[in-house]
């Protein structure tokens, strides 16, 4: 256990969110917990605590803390909700190597802070901690490991090589509150380690293969996100990566996407008809024929009447759009921008689509189109440029995923605010 | 001559607008000239003076008014505006049968008047007077009759079955505020009448088949719109009249647009050009092979860089956009509606097209449509739905062509108000 992991609040307890103080590092800034606050050089505890998104937190220092670890002093503040008032869970579905990672550090820096695995505990933890944020991985929940799967002839998609039980009591734990000892499933050796505890943040997106597989998991979903990468876009992503970089050939490759195909229609792809909003990552048709998978097509399906969610719209809400931003007052090269905006039927629910094909040459014409949509929950003009533009060395910082995925944590973000403020919160003391 | 026709100021005189009040008739209201003021009855006529427009006009009562026509009291009112100000002219191009009249009636809506034939004279004057706005009609500058064109083996389309110079002339004095008398093409019984006293108009509109032909008189025009029917569309149209309503036959009705296309092609297409703007029908592409011309697309070609006219644009300026308004706030019924506005280039020309295929079936679809137009040159909101409204039943008022008609008549007003706007006004008493 990482000395800096949190301290697993006792069951009963329905805190919320927790601030762990330890001052004595380095001198450093420290100090780094759910409640999105970091202690201050030369600030006071008190005043720290007055400080933590607005709420009082009642605090103690020392106590469980210390002991085990050698640690000088230690601070405990728990801002505990009102009750009602949980944890609000995402899922974000997609195969593997599209893009999640991405996905998670655009999310992340829309709340401001950095994502950052667990520190001093399994380098090998698939978990990524921010303020505001606990991204867990959902392979964390294989009940196989690689030679288990490997003897059973099933595929890291066989819902039986994975444990939705305990998916379902650890993700409900956490909407309510409670912290759960989450197993660590380690990619490089294929096998289960030892878990780590995972507190209850504000925010906890559960990514992976099967967010919503599961019918009790889903339940627990406030807002839910299919990234859909076409096998057209995935054929070409997989050539550039497995044989450009890592040598494969174009035969073992498409075997390997052959393989995987029948397990990933079975069970993954079947979960798209439960997401709140599915991006969707096509080849370009502003190129004829193209298949190099650089330029992209993608669209944003987001479901109507969901509680919280007010799917973006382009100029005229519930009409069909199709615009060329391109033009006089927008030059871009080849093959320019494509936007389309229009209201659909998705698995038999209302939805409304809004697609992106082309890639931007520069700044201009993101804000260009930013300033042309709208329902996308920016607190200031230009904020969804501002956080592209931050990041531009992600990828797809150009092209629409880019774009879609920081839309998406910004509507993330509004349904984390619109449910926090349905409650007034309650403080109450540390108990530690 | 008609006992109300203006009486032809001295060539000298630069006056531009009278108003000529013949209280006697009837005890009705009377007194219709191009300063665009009636009078009220039991209204004085200092009182009216100071009404006109918002221009202060002198008058004079009897005069040349009294004498061969019987007249009681007549007051001749000049409204002389500065020098340099002059009559705005704007053309109209099109093929007769082409809807120019419908076209004339929803202009001269704009400005709030009536168009009626000028009263008194020949019942067969093609001519048009409204308060604002007189329009004629440029057969008049036939040189040749029906019988001369025939024996000539020339069509009407053909330049030398047409008197430019005159043509030319007359729109040049009446443009620096001079009366012509101006011929009269009898289009009964196709020969020259006698001619018909105009006075220079605020505005004059030259509609008919070659207004912008001959360059000296297309230098002359403030303002030119080319309203270019497609084969297809003037085929259905005329099977629609010529069969249906007067018993010619498919071939008859094929060999006279047959015979008619050389000529049209050679002198009457070629305006296109010239055009500021050019209202093309077309036949829908909403619904598949239709050749019906009921359901009908109509694009508005807009030329850029005019003086006094911004081109209307659909939600963003100088892009490309398709946009169906029907969908979750505005149900059509089959087979919708459909708007295209983009830029283009027309003859070289950098242009900007509206383009609306389908028919509105109610109000609130024309409303919603006119909502989201933008440089449309109304002065309140909806004034686009009212006149449409105003005149649902003239020809094209559900479609394409009536909107496109009715913001050129806008745009019209706007070009003649900046104009106007341009100089001051001064008065000076009317020489009778």
């Amino acid at each position: 256990m990482a000395s800096t992991a949190a301290v697993a609040a006792p069951a009963s307890s329905s805190s919320l969110c927790k601030l762990h103080l330890q001052s004595q590092f380095h001198g450093q800034q420290s100090g780094l917990g759910s409640c999105g606050a970091r202690q201050q050089q030369g600030e006071s505890l008190s005043a720290l605590l007055l400080r933590v998104n607005g709420q009082h937190c009642s605090s103690s220092s020392g106590g469980v803390g210390r002991g085990g670890f050698g640690i000088g002093r230690r601070a405990v503040v728990v801002c505990k909700v009102a009750p009602g008032k949980k944890t609000v869970v995402i899922g974000l579905a997609a195969d593997s190597g599209c893009g999640k990672s991405t996905f998670m550090r655009r999310l992340t820096s829309v709340f401001g802070g950095a994502a950052t695995p667990p520190r001093g505990g399994n380098p090998d933890s698939n978990t990524l901690i921010s303020d505001t944020t606990t991204v867990i991985c959902l392979d964390d929940y294989h009940s196989l490991d690689r030679y288990g799967r490997k003897e059973k002839a099933v595929t890291a998609l066989d819902p039986r090589a994975n444990n939705f039980d305990l998916m379902y009591e650890q993700v409900k734990a956490l909407k309510e509150g409670k912290s759960v000892e989450k197993p660590i499933y380690n990619h490089v050796s294929g096998l289960l380690d030892a878990p780590e505890t995972i507190d209850p943040p504000k925010i906890l997106v559960i990514e992976g293969l099967h967010p919503m597989y599961d019918e009790r998991v889903r339940s627990l979903l406030d807002f839910s996100i299919y990234l859909d990468i076409s096998d057209d876009v995935k054929f070409a992503w997989k050539i550039q990566r497995d044989m450009a970089e890592r040598g494969h050939s174009l035969e073992s490759i498409k075997a390997s996407i052959t393989a995987r195909k029948p397990d990933f229609d079975a069970y993954i792809d079947p979960q798209k008809q439960y997401a709140d909003a599915v991006i969707q990552v096509l080849p370009t048709q502003l190129i004829p024929d193209d298949n190099e998978g650089k330029v992209l097509r993608v669209r944003m399906v987001m479901r109507e009447g969901v509680k919280y969610f007010e799917p973006v719209y382009l100029f005229d809400e519930g009409s069909t759009i199709n615009w060329i931003p391109c033009g006089r007052k927008l030059t871009c090269s080849y093959p320019g921008i494509k936007f389309f905006y229009g209201p659909d039927t998705y698995y038999g629910n209302e939805v409304s689509v809004l697609e992106m094909d082309g890639q931007f040459d520069k700044l201009d014409e993101l804000i260009y189109v930013e300033s042309h949509l709208s329902n996308i929950s920016t607190k200031f003009y230009g904020e969804i440029t501002q956080q592209m533009l931050k990041h531009a060395d992600f990828p797809g910082s150009n092209n629409g995923t880019g774009l879609f995925q920081t839309i998406c944590g910004l509507k993330i973000r509004n349904v984390y605010e619109r449910i926090l403020a349905e409650g007034s919160t309650v403080l109450e003391g540390a108990k530690v």
